[in-house]
């Protein structure tokens, strides 16, 4: 289907809608192809791997609107893969099919309530149990009803379709305040939430594994028992930007929105 | 047992015998404790949990040589943990027990051949695969018979005991060259090595997940295959503490050397 507008003009419009302000250095900007183009169709992703760009070409979508980054570094860098293969045919694929990339990170998260966090809630079901007060941070905790860490680590695997978790803590230590931090966040965040009295938990994406894994531990042998259960980065903000498909379609009501699940590269064995 | 040397001396004939050339802002640095004081035993680690310094103290080691940062960060930073009550706790029990930790990472990595890398091969008999060529990097690959990446996969982690480990590539893949790379390196290293046409699987310690497993699985999508084995940070490094140990005694034949595994902070449910 092809609408009026333009792809510059969709991006405009979510920019407005979300109130997205001046952000330095923001790595939401545009990382391949023409956004004077009419829009067909907007694909959403966590990250636009090959087969989510083949997939959004079969669907005749021309924008996809990715959370992390398409080319391997944050900043999506691209001087360093002059000439490597993967790279060169990743580009071809994108100019071939005459896709925009569009990132779309930083004013997601920043926006009220974060949407990544939002989607992340809505998939587990746990909306009513957010204590909502007027530290942004604490906006992030979660009042469960009391359940034990592997239990937690357990339920979190199965509502979220996952193959595996990772999990640092007392198996049955009690936890009831679960702090939610979807993605990658500054361990500084993570370790500060854990050396609070009101919090039992920490549940992230990814973690550097020689800061609060082992602070955890270390908390553990002392007798300061905490929780940290590590979902993998894609498993925790797939959700947010399949709410993200949700949230846009009612702006856009002539245009396709789909959201196509990027799935975690990574199996355990 | 007490030694007529400081640990003060103990160090300096480590850097010595190393061949520690000036190394600009090294983490290799005295973190807590008196090195003054006569030697009374060494201890080597990955990384010195509470558990690894209460059982030095149990020893009667007065000196932990550990890899990994002691305080949460790789720069030991400790301003913004005061107040923690981990890290008050921690920093007591390393006074009360009058203990020194010392990091030493750089110079073991610099070391030629790098010791924990030269720890990781004898773990796991692979000595006799190192191509030792002139460039430096290319004496990090392995040539192996051949193997599937599965297989692969699943032969390290019986041979270093571990509970599990993570894979991304094709299960059926051939592998017979492999570039070592324990820890945590720069994805750019690592891409860079799985851009190469000689290069068929790289293992690591630690990645980021929206770095180096997207470029694997964009990789397969496209037909130019290559694996990646994920290990775990400090599953990888281990190896290189324990062959430390056995490096120092030949130096220290007054001092008792004693390895003491930190095992990984993470468990996969």
């Amino acid at each position: 289907m092809e609408s009026a507008m333009t792809i510059r003009q969709v991006i405009d419009t979510i920019l407005t809608e979300v109130s997205a302000l001046p952000y330095p250095q923001t790595v939401d900007t545009i990382k391949a192809g023409d956004p004077s183009r009419p829009v067909t169709g907007i694909v959403t992703t966590f990250i636009a791997t090959w087969e989510v760009i083949s997939r959004a070409a079969a669907l005749g979508a021309n924008l996809i609107i990715t959370h992390e980054a398409t080319f391997y570094s944050d900043r999506d860098d691209m001087d360093w893969l002059r000439g490597d293969p993967v790279y060169t045919a990743k580009a071809q694929l994108i100019e071939q099919h005459g896709i925009v990339i569009w990132r779309f990170h930083d004013f997601w998260h920043l926006y009220h309530p974060d949407g990544i966090l939002t989607g992340l809630l809505k998939a587990l079901g746990w909306e009513s149990y957010v204590l909502t007060l007027a530290d942004p941070q604490r906006s992030y905790v979660c009042h469960v009803p009391a359940i034990r860490l592997i239990e937690l680590a357990q339920m979190l695997k199965t509502q979220l379709g996952l193959s595996a978790v990772r999990v640092i803590g007392p198996d049955d230590m009690l936890c009831s305040r679960v702090w939610m931090l979807p993605g990658s966040p500054p361990s500084q965040l993570e370790i500060g939430a854990l050396g609070r009295e009101d919090i039992d938990v920490v549940v992230v994406g990814e973690v550097n594994e020689w800061e609060t894994p082992e602070y955890v531990r270390d908390a553990q042998h002392m007798g300061h028992s905490r929780g940290l259960i590590i979902l993998g980065h894609a498993n925790s903000e797939e959700a947010g930007m399949h709410w993200l498909a949700e949230w846009l379609r009612p702006h856009f009501p002539d245009v396709t929105v789909t959201h196509i699940p990027a799935g975690d590269p990574l199996r355990t064995v």
